[in-house]
């Protein structure tokens, strides 16, 4: 039974404390956040305690650390906790800064303990379905990954600026995916982005509108498309082209009643947002970390995986700005 | 070349007289109507003739006759055509009365030529598709057949009365679609009927809303609904239950394009009514028709299926006014 | 904060345990089962107590009762459940003997505490989202309700032949859902049944496949079809027409993929049978139980209920033996 | 009634041939080719004559022309076709050459008779619903457009070499699409191209793989992905996202049978290639030109159609082999 602290104590951690209590082979022990009466509360709700984050990384009765909180602390509680000798599930970002992230992930692998990145897309059923059969060949090879993901409205300006922007905040899940599924890195990135969607975006220095473009070096594409507004609801999609076939996820929908009438045969809107469509993958995504540590073996999703998305948002955000296409090598170097 | 004259030159006769037309293996020769100048239009747009009835039966260029003629004509013309030696094409019902349907049936056996009944749906791409995957067994042994058979709105009141109802004007389509997949004629017929669109379709004598029950010889079951008016289109379905799956053929629509709004996913509606849906069917039908004659092989749908969909309709009759089961065999005799 | 006693520890019990401590206004307090060990192994699970079910009756600090034990002991359980002044939600059927049901509805009349039968499927958010619409008047007025409903594979023979017939064990839920959406009972029963699935069954008196066949007073008619066999998974579907449009709610399916290869499109089966299907609406079902009685408002599903729902298998087993309409009246008296 | 000379007997002058004599408003008058006997049997099947081409433009008789050659011809037939008088209907694309497509176009402005590029897709009825839709604003202000276009199986290398160029030869139709549907011609064209499909075709000096990035004056974004090889048929699809929702043509069937068994649930797959998939839309396209002629009103489609196109293939042609952005302004000076 893996006895587990939540760092953090918002929405996101409330869908976490969820997982681990539900989960046959975890306990939720305690709960930190910079606002007490939020920990008390959600701690009390699955019978843990509140305590100070360093009371959780010191007690040698915890095992595993699930960080949800701001993403500015993403990295020094994965050292902190590391050094502690917790396994660690941290919420995606590793960091805004990929140098950051570079050397929390150097510090992580001196203290040896494994951290995995919540890329929780990775476990929505669709999307691992598709990769699943992908693996097994049903396609043949690969050649021509698209990925389709808009959310349904954009997020406060306020929020936009502390953000990193749409591809550090929003398209990296889209680049785990395509790493994910190409199961190698690109070797270059394209990026073209707009503020389309409200111009008070782009005054804030942002994009609201982006397609990449991502070659790899056996020739294959990747094409990502974000949009911060799709007034039907999440649209999160993956099609992707092989020699043999093509295999798309699409949607998840609100019910499956459709109506016909003169105005045309309707069905449901897909579902909201990421609360509805991928509340069972933060279930799945919980049990692989929980099996993976028990089992002692590799985790599905590593703190590479996440320098690796990183690093792709970095040079999408060059390409978008220069106008030209940037090699993922001279982001990392 | 089949050499073929059309008797009749109404809607219909023109969707036969294109099929003729451009078919390569037949010519249309001769039109005849009861309104001259329809059977001259008809005629001059195809470069053919237009002629009396007799003078086209009579001609000994002529190999085949289609006949597309008011219903109280077809038995008539049927008995005429083959005693005249010509290959008959007939528009459905054969008769509305059993009793002159079967006479027919053995003049038409007698004078020895073949007579093919205008079951269109049977040459429906999608239905003849769903035939051929049962045939070749890819559900196993078929267990239960439903038909989803509305139009889109009814017909004037006037009509009805004279079209010997819903079960002989309209069901004997699906009469004989049940035929045609079963492969059997049932041994009982089960019908409840209603006139919930319109009371003055009930006042008429008629039902407007109709379910039929057969039942087989070897256990199996078929469903037909029928409703005279589908607002949103011609819903035109047939689903097959087998030990090893299910098929379904399901509606054609307008167009593919899907528009997602707040509203929800909305598409195209089915294909207006039978013209627009089954225009592919009738040139099929009549290249089978064609091919068949020229090959001096079996027609594809014969008298027989004819006679077999009219009685079915007379015990759907029977049934729906009297509350009970109707055995074919009782109604066959 | 409802606290409940659990009678029953078998695997729909389980799936009751969860709704109710997941819940956040109800409790689970108790548990028994006529295995002790199951009975405190689900205890043991959810924080409650093994106990005798008298020690649940009994006891005044528990408010309800949930009766997920064998169909032979629920119409006892109710009367002493509402005896001892619970509010009771049963798993359906009320009882085997339309008789022995009716006899129960006058007792648990009599005790004056409510009682809700477990109809789950009317909790399915496909299913309550058709009954909205059309309660909305999407379609205008109903005319043509149809219910397909296949098990994955049937049961073993040995309880087909403690089951009471494929009417009163699995029909049941379909008659329930037919009352649901048409808001009326009805007027008739038609019913055709076959053992075409498993000739054994057959030998066990009871049937496979059967097509059911409602009328109701103001004209409108109802078909439902069952097979204990669909080889691609749980088949459960709604269909409605109505005066100005159909509603359909269709399967649920495993995952979103669909793969296009030279085979053609494939996408994901049914999710396999009522666990998959229904585990989101058992919850629903038990959230309503909760806020109903709470509340003390009208239950969604009432014992009621149940008799109908009973009284229409009563009636189609008689038809299907009878090959006759079966007036409902009849039954009931 | 339109009289039309047809250049060209080959199978895509076949298509034509129908189009023009099933149209009410046209007759085929003449047919011409380099190879005699084909042109000999195109003629006859629809009653027109065989004659040299010359003799098709001299004759003061004919109205217009379809330019159904190679490509290589296309730009001096017509000048030449304009030249004679004749209103002209030019298959796609204009020449391999911008430079000479805009001399063509200068020579045709000069002799003032309207000239229409083939651009059949446009009236394709889901392209064309979808189109419209938008124009009536049925998803608000548009913002990202998609477009998915791929054949079936790459042709010979040998037609390849000849060909221009995926971007002259496949991918013109996509950027006459995206033209049609945008309303607007990019500022900025970006590619990148593989020949991934088939490395002979890579050795060829062209690629069977490409992503085309379209941006656009007023921030809007275009995505444009060709294939030489998708097995499973023709894949056609479009999509575009605006303020108040998405648009999506998808895939034409080849039927509507879907099949659900233990192996999943399997629909037809898209249809085959163009013949099958846009033969509505020829004799649309047709049409449309001899409503446009007849009227003397605006061609839907345009010689400046077909040279914007060009440029941007041009374009494409020159980021796939830079890497760079290449501006549409570059190319057209």
């Amino acid at each position: 039974m893996l006895k587990v602290g939540l760092l953090g104590a918002g929405r996101i951690a409330g869908v976490h404390a969820t997982a681990i209590s539900t989960n046959p082979g975890s306990t939720l022990v305690a709960v930190s956040d910079i606002n007490n009466d939020a920990a008390a509360k959600l701690a009390t709700q699955y019978g843990a305690e509140a305590r100070a984050t360093d009371a959780i990384l010191n007690d040698p009765a915890i095992d595993a650390v699930l960080i949800a909180t701001s993403t500015d602390t993403h990295s020094d509680l994965i050292e902190r906790a590391t050094g502690a000798g917790k396994a660690v599930l941290c919420e995606k970002p590793v960091d805004l800064s990929l140098a950051r992230a570079q050397a929390c992930q150097k510090v992580a692998a001196k203290n040896g303990k494994p951290v995995m990145i919540g890329f929780n897309r990775r476990f929505d059923p669709n999307f691992s379905a598709l990769k699943a059969a992908a693996d097994r060949g049903e396609i043949g090879k690969t050649e021509v990954l698209s990925i389709t993901s808009f959310d349904p409205a954009p997020p406060p300006v306020a929020y936009i600026k502390v953000s990193g922007g749409l591809f550090r905040d929003m398209m990296i899940h889209d680049f785990d995916m395509a790493n994910f599924i190409m199961g190698a890195a690109p070797v270059t990135v394209s990026a073209v982005g707009t503020s389309i969607v409200d111009p008070a975006i782009g005054e804030a220095g942002d994009v609201d509108t982006a397609v990449v473009t991502l070659t790899y070096a056996d020739g294959r594409i990747a094409v990502i498309k974000n949009s911060r507004r799709a007034v039907y609801g999440y649209d999160q999609r993956v099609e992707l082209l092989g020699s043999e076939g093509l295999l798309q996820a699409q949607n998840m929908l609100e019910n499956t009643v459709v109506k016909s009438t003169t105005a045309g045969v309707t069905g449901a809107k897909p579902t909201y947002f990421f609360l509805e469509r991928y509340m069972p993958a933060y279930a799945a995504e919980w049990a692989a970390f929980v099996a993976a540590v028990n089992a002692g073996s590799a985790l599905p999703v590593t703190l590479d995986d996440g320098v690796a998305a990183l690093a792709m948002a970095e040079a999408a955000t060059q390409s978008a700005k220069t106008g030209k296409p940037i090699t993922l090598a001279s982001v990392l170097n």
